[in-house]
Protein backbone atom coordinates (compact mmCIF):
# COMPACT_ATOMS: atom_id res chain seq x y z
CA UNK A 1 0.00 0.00 0.00
CA UNK A 2 1.18 3.24 -1.01
CA UNK A 3 1.27 5.87 2.39
CA UNK A 4 1.35 9.84 1.61
CA UNK A 5 4.40 10.84 3.35
CA UNK A 6 4.72 13.96 5.46
CA UNK A 7 6.91 16.01 2.37
CA UNK A 8 3.66 14.98 -0.18
CA UNK A 9 1.15 16.02 2.83
CA UNK A 10 2.71 19.74 2.98
CA UNK A 11 3.02 20.13 -0.78
CA UNK A 12 -0.71 19.69 -0.74
CA UNK A 13 -0.97 21.76 2.19
CA UNK A 14 0.90 24.60 1.29
CA UNK A 15 -0.57 24.48 -2.72
CA UNK A 16 -4.23 24.85 -0.85
CA UNK A 17 -3.03 27.80 1.14
CA UNK A 18 -1.56 29.60 -1.64
CA UNK A 19 -4.78 29.34 -3.37
CA UNK A 20 -6.90 30.15 -0.38
CA UNK A 21 -5.03 33.12 -0.14
CA UNK A 22 -5.27 34.26 -3.88
CA UNK A 23 -8.62 33.98 -3.79
CA UNK A 24 -9.06 35.82 -0.75
CA UNK A 25 -10.86 33.38 2.08
CA UNK A 26 -9.56 32.25 5.11
CA UNK A 27 -9.42 28.01 5.45
CA UNK A 28 -8.77 25.05 7.74
CA UNK A 29 -6.92 22.47 5.61
CA UNK A 30 -6.90 18.71 6.63
CA UNK A 31 -4.88 15.89 4.86
CA UNK A 32 -5.61 12.37 6.48
CA UNK A 33 -3.28 9.50 5.58
CA UNK A 34 -4.84 5.72 3.69
CA UNK A 35 -6.41 4.77 7.37
CA UNK A 36 -8.19 8.20 7.68
CA UNK A 37 -6.01 8.97 10.41
CA UNK A 38 -4.94 13.02 10.68
CA UNK A 39 -1.39 13.46 8.85
CA UNK A 40 -1.41 17.14 8.58
CA UNK A 41 -3.71 20.42 9.44
CA UNK A 42 -3.50 24.47 9.35
CA UNK A 43 -5.68 27.04 10.49
CA UNK A 44 -5.25 30.40 8.73
CA UNK A 45 -5.42 33.47 10.98
CA UNK A 46 -9.36 34.34 11.22
CA UNK A 47 -10.68 31.05 9.94
CA UNK A 48 -13.76 30.01 11.26
CA UNK A 49 -13.14 27.77 14.16
CA UNK A 50 -16.23 25.49 13.28
CA UNK A 51 -14.10 24.47 10.30
CA UNK A 52 -11.67 23.00 12.05
CA UNK A 53 -13.93 19.72 12.69
CA UNK A 54 -15.40 20.13 9.05
CA UNK A 55 -12.47 19.77 7.34
CA UNK A 56 -11.01 17.11 9.43
CA UNK A 57 -14.28 15.33 8.44
CA UNK A 58 -14.01 16.22 4.61
CA UNK A 59 -11.18 14.87 4.51
CA UNK A 60 -12.12 11.55 6.37
CA UNK A 61 -15.41 11.28 4.09
CA UNK A 62 -13.18 11.61 0.82
CA UNK A 63 -11.09 8.65 1.65
CA UNK A 64 -13.36 6.28 3.68
CA UNK A 65 -15.41 5.96 0.43
CA UNK A 66 -12.48 7.44 -2.71
CA UNK A 67 -14.54 9.85 -3.73
CA UNK A 68 -15.63 13.88 -3.22
CA UNK A 69 -16.97 14.36 -0.16
CA UNK A 70 -19.69 15.78 -2.22
CA UNK A 71 -20.87 12.94 -4.18
CA UNK A 72 -22.10 11.06 -1.28
CA UNK A 73 -24.48 14.37 -0.23
CA UNK A 74 -26.01 13.37 -3.61
CA UNK A 75 -27.27 10.17 -2.44
CA UNK A 76 -27.90 11.06 1.42
CA UNK A 77 -30.39 13.72 0.73
CA UNK A 78 -34.18 12.54 1.77
CA UNK A 79 -35.47 9.59 0.12
CA UNK A 80 -32.16 9.07 -1.47
CA UNK A 81 -30.26 5.61 -1.07
CA UNK A 82 -27.62 6.36 1.44
CA UNK A 83 -30.32 8.70 3.51
CA UNK A 84 -28.75 10.61 6.25
CA UNK A 85 -25.39 8.55 6.48
CA UNK A 86 -23.62 11.72 7.60
CA UNK A 87 -24.72 9.91 11.68
CA UNK A 88 -22.25 7.04 10.58
CA UNK A 89 -18.38 7.14 11.74
CA UNK A 90 -18.42 9.45 14.39
CA UNK A 91 -19.96 12.43 11.78
CA UNK A 92 -19.55 12.67 7.87
CA UNK A 93 -19.40 15.88 5.71
CA UNK A 94 -21.62 15.18 2.63
CA UNK A 95 -21.06 18.42 0.98
CA UNK A 96 -17.86 19.92 -0.92
CA UNK A 97 -14.93 20.05 -0.16
CA UNK A 98 -12.82 16.84 0.60
CA UNK A 99 -10.98 14.99 -2.45
CA UNK A 100 -9.14 11.48 -2.39
CA UNK A 101 -5.40 11.85 -2.97
CA UNK A 102 -3.71 10.36 -5.45
CA UNK A 103 -0.09 9.90 -6.50
CA UNK A 104 1.61 10.05 -10.06
CA UNK A 105 0.21 6.44 -10.53
CA UNK A 106 -3.06 7.00 -9.48
CA UNK A 107 -3.22 5.24 -6.35
CA UNK A 108 -5.27 6.58 -3.57
CA UNK A 109 -2.52 8.04 -1.01
CA UNK A 110 -4.82 10.01 1.27
CA UNK A 111 -7.37 12.56 0.83
CA UNK A 112 -7.81 16.64 1.44
CA UNK A 113 -10.38 18.23 3.10
CA UNK A 114 -10.92 22.22 3.26
CA UNK A 115 -13.23 24.04 4.94
CA UNK A 116 -13.63 28.60 5.99
CA UNK A 117 -15.57 29.33 2.84
CA UNK A 118 -18.77 28.66 0.31
CA UNK A 119 -18.58 25.02 -0.57
CA UNK A 120 -17.82 25.88 -4.01
CA UNK A 121 -14.59 27.70 -3.07
CA UNK A 122 -13.64 24.94 -0.05
CA UNK A 123 -14.08 22.75 -3.42
CA UNK A 124 -11.50 24.60 -5.32
CA UNK A 125 -9.19 25.21 -2.57
CA UNK A 126 -9.08 21.56 -1.83
CA UNK A 127 -8.58 20.71 -5.98
CA UNK A 128 -5.65 22.63 -5.67
CA UNK A 129 -4.13 21.18 -3.26
CA UNK A 130 -5.10 17.63 -4.68
CA UNK A 131 -3.68 18.53 -7.91
CA UNK A 132 -0.19 19.43 -6.33
CA UNK A 133 0.40 15.51 -6.23
CA UNK A 134 -0.09 14.94 -9.72
CA UNK B 1 -7.88 39.44 19.75
CA UNK B 2 -10.48 41.32 22.75
CA UNK B 3 -11.96 38.85 24.68
CA UNK B 4 -15.41 38.85 26.95
CA UNK B 5 -15.21 39.52 30.33
CA UNK B 6 -17.61 38.00 33.06
CA UNK B 7 -19.13 41.72 33.59
CA UNK B 8 -20.07 41.89 29.99
CA UNK B 9 -21.56 38.31 29.57
CA UNK B 10 -23.29 39.35 33.15
CA UNK B 11 -24.51 42.22 31.04
CA UNK B 12 -26.01 40.00 28.36
CA UNK B 13 -27.74 37.52 30.20
CA UNK B 14 -29.56 39.83 32.35
CA UNK B 15 -30.49 41.96 29.48
CA UNK B 16 -31.82 38.93 27.83
CA UNK B 17 -33.35 37.76 31.03
CA UNK B 18 -35.57 40.95 31.27
CA UNK B 19 -36.74 40.86 27.97
CA UNK B 20 -37.69 36.93 28.49
CA UNK B 21 -39.83 38.07 31.16
CA UNK B 22 -41.45 40.56 29.75
CA UNK B 23 -42.73 38.55 26.65
CA UNK B 24 -43.38 35.96 29.44
CA UNK B 25 -41.19 32.98 28.13
CA UNK B 26 -39.10 30.73 30.26
CA UNK B 27 -35.15 30.32 28.87
CA UNK B 28 -32.32 28.86 29.02
CA UNK B 29 -29.40 31.51 27.96
CA UNK B 30 -25.91 30.67 27.49
CA UNK B 31 -22.48 33.15 26.70
CA UNK B 32 -19.46 31.28 24.81
CA UNK B 33 -15.92 33.41 24.66
CA UNK B 34 -13.93 33.68 21.35
CA UNK B 35 -12.59 30.47 21.84
CA UNK B 36 -16.09 28.96 21.98
CA UNK B 37 -15.85 28.03 25.75
CA UNK B 38 -19.00 28.61 28.31
CA UNK B 39 -18.57 31.84 29.76
CA UNK B 40 -21.85 32.20 31.99
CA UNK B 41 -25.44 30.42 32.04
CA UNK B 42 -28.82 30.38 33.51
CA UNK B 43 -31.70 28.56 33.68
CA UNK B 44 -34.53 30.29 34.25
CA UNK B 45 -37.10 28.54 36.89
CA UNK B 46 -39.45 26.14 35.15
CA UNK B 47 -37.57 26.34 31.38
CA UNK B 48 -36.75 23.28 29.19
CA UNK B 49 -34.28 20.79 30.59
CA UNK B 50 -33.58 19.95 26.65
CA UNK B 51 -32.57 23.51 25.95
CA UNK B 52 -29.79 23.81 28.56
CA UNK B 53 -27.82 21.59 25.52
CA UNK B 54 -29.58 23.84 22.79
CA UNK B 55 -28.80 27.22 24.33
CA UNK B 56 -24.98 26.78 24.80
CA UNK B 57 -24.79 24.39 21.11
CA UNK B 58 -26.31 27.57 19.77
CA UNK B 59 -23.86 29.94 21.24
CA UNK B 60 -21.14 27.94 20.20
CA UNK B 61 -22.86 27.29 17.04
CA UNK B 62 -23.02 31.46 16.36
CA UNK B 63 -19.03 32.21 17.52
CA UNK B 64 -17.86 28.87 15.01
CA UNK B 65 -19.00 30.56 12.15
CA UNK B 66 -19.18 34.39 13.58
CA UNK B 67 -23.05 34.41 11.74
CA UNK B 68 -26.50 34.16 13.46
CA UNK B 69 -27.56 29.98 14.01
CA UNK B 70 -30.46 30.64 12.16
CA UNK B 71 -28.16 31.72 8.90
CA UNK B 72 -26.52 28.29 8.98
CA UNK B 73 -30.13 26.13 9.18
CA UNK B 74 -30.87 28.30 5.65
CA UNK B 75 -28.00 26.28 4.37
CA UNK B 76 -28.15 23.08 5.91
CA UNK B 77 -31.87 22.36 4.26
CA UNK B 78 -32.07 19.12 2.11
CA UNK B 79 -30.56 19.73 -0.98
CA UNK B 80 -28.82 23.08 0.46
CA UNK B 81 -25.37 23.41 0.35
CA UNK B 82 -24.44 22.73 3.81
CA UNK B 83 -26.72 19.68 4.25
CA UNK B 84 -26.42 17.74 7.87
CA UNK B 85 -23.89 20.19 8.86
CA UNK B 86 -25.50 19.46 12.66
CA UNK B 87 -23.74 16.49 12.90
CA UNK B 88 -20.26 18.01 12.94
CA UNK B 89 -18.39 19.81 15.90
CA UNK B 90 -20.30 17.51 18.34
CA UNK B 91 -23.62 18.62 17.11
CA UNK B 92 -24.04 21.87 16.19
CA UNK B 93 -27.84 23.99 15.85
CA UNK B 94 -29.11 26.11 13.00
CA UNK B 95 -32.16 27.21 14.13
CA UNK B 96 -32.46 31.01 15.27
CA UNK B 97 -31.70 31.59 18.60
CA UNK B 98 -28.02 31.95 18.57
CA UNK B 99 -26.01 35.54 17.86
CA UNK B 100 -22.36 36.48 17.88
CA UNK B 101 -21.71 39.12 20.33
CA UNK B 102 -19.71 42.29 19.62
CA UNK B 103 -17.94 44.69 21.41
CA UNK B 104 -18.15 48.49 20.93
CA UNK B 105 -15.75 48.07 17.67
CA UNK B 106 -17.11 45.63 15.71
CA UNK B 107 -15.08 42.98 17.19
CA UNK B 108 -16.24 38.99 18.02
CA UNK B 109 -15.91 38.71 21.55
CA UNK B 110 -18.13 35.53 22.05
CA UNK B 111 -21.62 34.78 21.42
CA UNK B 112 -24.69 34.36 23.25
CA UNK B 113 -27.52 31.33 22.56
CA UNK B 114 -30.88 31.25 24.08
CA UNK B 115 -33.62 28.07 23.87
CA UNK B 116 -36.80 27.94 25.69
CA UNK B 117 -39.73 28.87 23.47
CA UNK B 118 -40.59 29.40 19.68
CA UNK B 119 -37.53 30.23 17.73
CA UNK B 120 -38.79 33.82 17.08
CA UNK B 121 -38.51 34.62 20.74
CA UNK B 122 -35.51 32.51 21.35
CA UNK B 123 -33.73 35.08 18.42
CA UNK B 124 -35.86 38.09 19.71
CA UNK B 125 -34.73 37.27 23.41
CA UNK B 126 -31.04 36.74 22.33
CA UNK B 127 -30.92 39.74 20.02
CA UNK B 128 -32.22 42.05 23.55
CA UNK B 129 -29.00 40.34 24.90
CA UNK B 130 -26.51 41.17 22.19
CA UNK B 131 -27.39 44.15 22.30
CA UNK B 132 -26.87 45.23 25.41
CA UNK B 133 -23.33 45.07 24.43
CA UNK B 134 -23.13 47.49 21.43
CA UNK C 1 -39.91 17.26 45.65
CA UNK C 2 -38.48 20.80 46.04
CA UNK C 3 -36.50 22.53 43.63
CA UNK C 4 -33.67 25.19 43.44
CA UNK C 5 -34.47 28.56 42.41
CA UNK C 6 -32.78 30.77 40.06
CA UNK C 7 -32.69 33.34 42.56
CA UNK C 8 -31.05 30.79 45.20
CA UNK C 9 -28.67 29.76 42.34
CA UNK C 10 -27.48 33.28 42.44
CA UNK C 11 -27.22 33.59 46.20
CA UNK C 12 -25.10 30.51 45.94
CA UNK C 13 -23.01 31.76 42.83
CA UNK C 14 -22.82 35.00 44.40
CA UNK C 15 -21.52 34.04 47.87
CA UNK C 16 -18.92 31.47 46.25
CA UNK C 17 -17.65 34.11 43.89
CA UNK C 18 -17.04 36.60 46.90
CA UNK C 19 -14.98 34.44 48.60
CA UNK C 20 -13.36 33.21 45.06
CA UNK C 21 -12.56 37.13 44.80
CA UNK C 22 -11.02 37.41 49.26
CA UNK C 23 -8.95 34.34 48.78
CA UNK C 24 -7.32 35.69 45.69
CA UNK C 25 -8.22 32.79 43.07
CA UNK C 26 -9.96 32.61 39.87
CA UNK C 27 -12.99 29.98 39.86
CA UNK C 28 -15.30 28.34 37.97
CA UNK C 29 -18.87 28.14 39.46
CA UNK C 30 -21.49 25.59 38.49
CA UNK C 31 -24.72 25.04 39.99
CA UNK C 32 -27.37 22.14 39.19
CA UNK C 33 -30.60 21.15 40.37
CA UNK C 34 -31.96 17.96 41.67
CA UNK C 35 -32.13 16.51 38.58
CA UNK C 36 -27.91 16.96 37.93
CA UNK C 37 -29.29 19.43 35.01
CA UNK C 38 -27.23 22.93 34.78
CA UNK C 39 -28.78 25.70 36.35
CA UNK C 40 -26.07 28.57 36.69
CA UNK C 41 -22.75 29.33 35.48
CA UNK C 42 -20.07 31.65 35.70
CA UNK C 43 -16.63 31.43 34.66
CA UNK C 44 -14.44 34.44 36.71
CA UNK C 45 -11.78 36.02 34.09
CA UNK C 46 -8.85 34.42 33.65
CA UNK C 47 -10.08 31.11 35.64
CA UNK C 48 -8.47 27.49 33.79
CA UNK C 49 -10.46 25.98 30.87
CA UNK C 50 -10.20 22.59 31.54
CA UNK C 51 -12.05 23.59 35.07
CA UNK C 52 -15.45 24.31 33.17
CA UNK C 53 -16.05 20.85 32.93
CA UNK C 54 -14.46 19.75 36.11
CA UNK C 55 -16.66 22.82 38.03
CA UNK C 56 -19.75 21.13 36.76
CA UNK C 57 -18.91 17.74 36.87
CA UNK C 58 -18.31 18.07 40.41
CA UNK C 59 -21.67 19.32 41.41
CA UNK C 60 -23.10 16.48 39.08
CA UNK C 61 -21.20 14.08 41.28
CA UNK C 62 -22.87 15.77 44.41
CA UNK C 63 -25.88 15.52 43.52
CA UNK C 64 -25.77 12.31 42.06
CA UNK C 65 -24.65 10.92 45.31
CA UNK C 66 -26.32 13.29 47.41
CA UNK C 67 -22.06 13.84 49.33
CA UNK C 68 -19.57 15.62 48.85
CA UNK C 69 -17.37 14.70 45.78
CA UNK C 70 -14.54 14.51 47.90
CA UNK C 71 -16.06 11.41 49.79
CA UNK C 72 -16.64 9.35 46.43
CA UNK C 73 -12.68 9.95 46.29
CA UNK C 74 -12.29 8.05 49.48
CA UNK C 75 -14.09 5.11 48.01
CA UNK C 76 -12.78 5.23 44.46
CA UNK C 77 -8.74 4.45 44.90
CA UNK C 78 -7.32 1.63 43.72
CA UNK C 79 -8.52 -1.70 45.96
CA UNK C 80 -11.33 0.48 47.25
CA UNK C 81 -14.92 -0.47 46.43
CA UNK C 82 -15.61 1.89 44.33
CA UNK C 83 -12.59 1.80 41.74
CA UNK C 84 -12.84 3.77 39.07
CA UNK C 85 -16.29 5.25 39.22
CA UNK C 86 -15.15 8.55 37.83
CA UNK C 87 -15.82 6.60 34.37
CA UNK C 88 -19.32 6.78 34.64
CA UNK C 89 -21.95 8.49 33.84
CA UNK C 90 -20.34 10.85 31.38
CA UNK C 91 -17.63 11.51 33.68
CA UNK C 92 -17.62 11.94 37.41
CA UNK C 93 -15.24 13.82 39.72
CA UNK C 94 -14.05 12.39 42.91
CA UNK C 95 -11.75 15.21 44.18
CA UNK C 96 -12.96 18.07 46.35
CA UNK C 97 -15.19 21.23 45.38
CA UNK C 98 -18.61 19.54 44.76
CA UNK C 99 -20.69 19.73 47.84
CA UNK C 100 -24.79 19.06 47.66
CA UNK C 101 -26.78 21.95 48.31
CA UNK C 102 -29.92 22.08 51.10
CA UNK C 103 -32.70 24.88 51.49
CA UNK C 104 -33.58 25.86 54.88
CA UNK C 105 -35.36 22.41 56.04
CA UNK C 106 -32.09 20.13 55.13
CA UNK C 107 -33.55 18.98 51.87
CA UNK C 108 -31.29 18.46 48.92
CA UNK C 109 -32.58 20.67 46.07
CA UNK C 110 -28.98 20.63 43.83
CA UNK C 111 -25.24 21.12 44.36
CA UNK C 112 -22.72 23.47 43.24
CA UNK C 113 -19.20 22.34 42.24
CA UNK C 114 -16.21 24.98 42.19
CA UNK C 115 -13.03 24.54 40.39
CA UNK C 116 -9.98 26.63 39.37
CA UNK C 117 -7.08 26.25 42.04
CA UNK C 118 -6.46 23.41 45.18
CA UNK C 119 -8.64 21.41 45.99
CA UNK C 120 -8.73 22.82 49.04
CA UNK C 121 -9.75 26.10 47.73
CA UNK C 122 -12.02 24.30 45.06
CA UNK C 123 -14.15 23.06 48.56
CA UNK C 124 -13.70 26.25 50.57
CA UNK C 125 -15.20 28.69 47.96
CA UNK C 126 -18.05 25.95 46.99
CA UNK C 127 -18.58 25.37 50.77
CA UNK C 128 -19.25 29.25 51.06
CA UNK C 129 -21.77 29.61 47.93
CA UNK C 130 -23.64 25.83 50.15
CA UNK C 131 -23.98 27.78 52.95
CA UNK C 132 -25.47 31.21 51.90
CA UNK C 133 -28.45 28.80 51.61
CA UNK C 134 -28.94 27.78 55.05
CA UNK D 1 -5.96 38.46 25.15
CA UNK D 2 -2.95 37.60 22.49
CA UNK D 3 -3.88 34.83 20.21
CA UNK D 4 -1.12 32.68 18.46
CA UNK D 5 -0.88 32.70 14.73
CA UNK D 6 0.03 30.41 12.12
CA UNK D 7 3.64 31.76 11.54
CA UNK D 8 4.12 31.48 15.12
CA UNK D 9 2.42 27.55 15.24
CA UNK D 10 4.87 26.77 12.45
CA UNK D 11 7.68 28.07 13.67
CA UNK D 12 6.90 25.96 17.05
CA UNK D 13 6.30 23.02 14.82
CA UNK D 14 9.24 23.52 12.94
CA UNK D 15 11.37 23.56 16.06
CA UNK D 16 9.57 20.84 17.38
CA UNK D 17 10.44 18.94 13.97
CA UNK D 18 13.90 20.01 13.86
CA UNK D 19 14.86 18.60 17.45
CA UNK D 20 12.18 15.32 16.66
CA UNK D 21 14.98 14.13 13.90
CA UNK D 22 17.52 15.47 15.27
CA UNK D 23 17.00 12.81 18.31
CA UNK D 24 15.97 10.40 16.06
CA UNK D 25 12.54 10.30 16.93
CA UNK D 26 8.99 9.92 15.17
CA UNK D 27 6.60 12.62 16.71
CA UNK D 28 2.99 13.83 16.15
CA UNK D 29 3.38 17.45 17.24
CA UNK D 30 -0.17 19.33 17.36
CA UNK D 31 -0.57 23.46 18.25
CA UNK D 32 -3.54 24.66 19.89
CA UNK D 33 -4.76 28.46 20.34
CA UNK D 34 -5.80 30.19 24.01
CA UNK D 35 -9.09 28.90 23.55
CA UNK D 36 -7.95 25.23 22.61
CA UNK D 37 -8.59 24.98 19.47
CA UNK D 38 -6.13 23.08 17.18
CA UNK D 39 -4.40 25.44 15.16
CA UNK D 40 -1.33 23.51 13.23
CA UNK D 41 -1.33 19.57 13.27
CA UNK D 42 1.61 17.03 11.71
CA UNK D 43 2.73 13.57 11.80
CA UNK D 44 6.17 12.74 11.14
CA UNK D 45 6.08 9.25 8.42
CA UNK D 46 6.38 6.35 10.33
CA UNK D 47 5.02 8.09 13.77
CA UNK D 48 2.21 6.15 15.77
CA UNK D 49 -1.26 6.53 15.10
CA UNK D 50 -2.15 6.45 18.49
CA UNK D 51 -0.16 9.50 19.15
CA UNK D 52 -2.55 11.90 17.07
CA UNK D 53 -5.31 12.15 19.80
CA UNK D 54 -2.51 12.09 22.74
CA UNK D 55 -0.79 14.90 21.23
CA UNK D 56 -3.97 16.91 20.63
CA UNK D 57 -5.33 16.04 24.04
CA UNK D 58 -1.47 16.81 25.76
CA UNK D 59 -1.76 20.23 23.40
CA UNK D 60 -5.40 20.68 25.30
CA UNK D 61 -4.25 20.06 28.78
CA UNK D 62 -1.42 22.38 28.85
CA UNK D 63 -3.24 25.44 27.73
CA UNK D 64 -6.43 24.29 29.96
CA UNK D 65 -4.73 24.82 33.16
CA UNK D 66 -1.84 26.59 31.91
CA UNK D 67 0.80 24.23 33.16
CA UNK D 68 3.15 21.44 31.79
CA UNK D 69 0.81 18.80 31.14
CA UNK D 70 2.86 16.74 33.02
CA UNK D 71 2.62 18.45 36.07
CA UNK D 72 -0.87 17.41 35.80
CA UNK D 73 -0.30 13.72 36.43
CA UNK D 74 1.73 14.69 39.83
CA UNK D 75 -1.27 15.14 41.21
CA UNK D 76 -3.75 12.91 39.83
CA UNK D 77 -1.89 9.40 41.02
CA UNK D 78 -3.92 7.03 43.21
CA UNK D 79 -3.94 9.19 46.98
CA UNK D 80 -3.94 12.47 45.06
CA UNK D 81 -5.72 15.45 45.08
CA UNK D 82 -7.08 15.38 41.43
CA UNK D 83 -6.85 11.17 41.16
CA UNK D 84 -8.66 10.26 37.60
CA UNK D 85 -9.04 14.24 36.18
CA UNK D 86 -8.40 12.58 33.29
CA UNK D 87 -11.05 11.52 32.67
CA UNK D 88 -12.76 14.93 32.23
CA UNK D 89 -13.13 17.70 29.38
CA UNK D 90 -13.83 14.81 26.71
CA UNK D 91 -10.12 13.46 27.67
CA UNK D 92 -7.19 15.26 29.44
CA UNK D 93 -3.24 13.41 29.01
CA UNK D 94 -1.29 14.06 32.20
CA UNK D 95 1.98 12.98 31.57
CA UNK D 96 4.94 14.73 29.77
CA UNK D 97 4.80 16.15 26.19
CA UNK D 98 2.29 19.40 26.52
CA UNK D 99 3.73 22.84 27.14
CA UNK D 100 2.17 26.30 26.94
CA UNK D 101 3.26 28.36 24.42
CA UNK D 102 4.04 32.02 25.44
CA UNK D 103 4.99 34.81 23.43
CA UNK D 104 7.56 37.18 24.04
CA UNK D 105 5.72 39.20 26.81
CA UNK D 106 5.20 35.87 28.93
CA UNK D 107 1.47 35.83 27.62
CA UNK D 108 0.09 32.72 27.31
CA UNK D 109 -0.95 32.13 23.37
CA UNK D 110 -1.65 28.57 22.87
CA UNK D 111 0.15 25.05 23.37
CA UNK D 112 1.64 22.38 21.96
CA UNK D 113 1.43 18.63 22.64
CA UNK D 114 4.05 15.75 21.34
CA UNK D 115 3.71 12.43 21.10
CA UNK D 116 5.29 9.39 19.60
CA UNK D 117 8.16 8.49 21.98
CA UNK D 118 9.29 8.05 25.72
CA UNK D 119 7.57 10.98 27.50
CA UNK D 120 11.14 12.46 28.05
CA UNK D 121 11.58 12.74 24.78
CA UNK D 122 8.15 13.70 23.91
CA UNK D 123 8.79 16.63 26.66
CA UNK D 124 12.06 17.60 24.95
CA UNK D 125 11.14 18.12 21.58
CA UNK D 126 8.04 19.94 23.18
CA UNK D 127 10.14 22.04 24.72
CA UNK D 128 11.92 22.55 22.02
CA UNK D 129 9.15 23.99 20.19
CA UNK D 130 8.01 26.42 23.21
CA UNK D 131 11.62 28.01 23.22
CA UNK D 132 11.27 28.78 19.32
CA UNK D 133 8.63 31.51 20.31
CA UNK D 134 11.32 33.34 23.08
Amino acid sequence: MAEITLSQARTVVDAAAHRSQRIGTLMNIAVVDTGGNLKSFVREDGAWLGSIDISIKKARTARFFDMDSGEIGKLSQPGGPLYNIEVTNGGLVSFPGGIPLRDSDGTVIGAVGVSGSTVENDHDVAHAGASALS
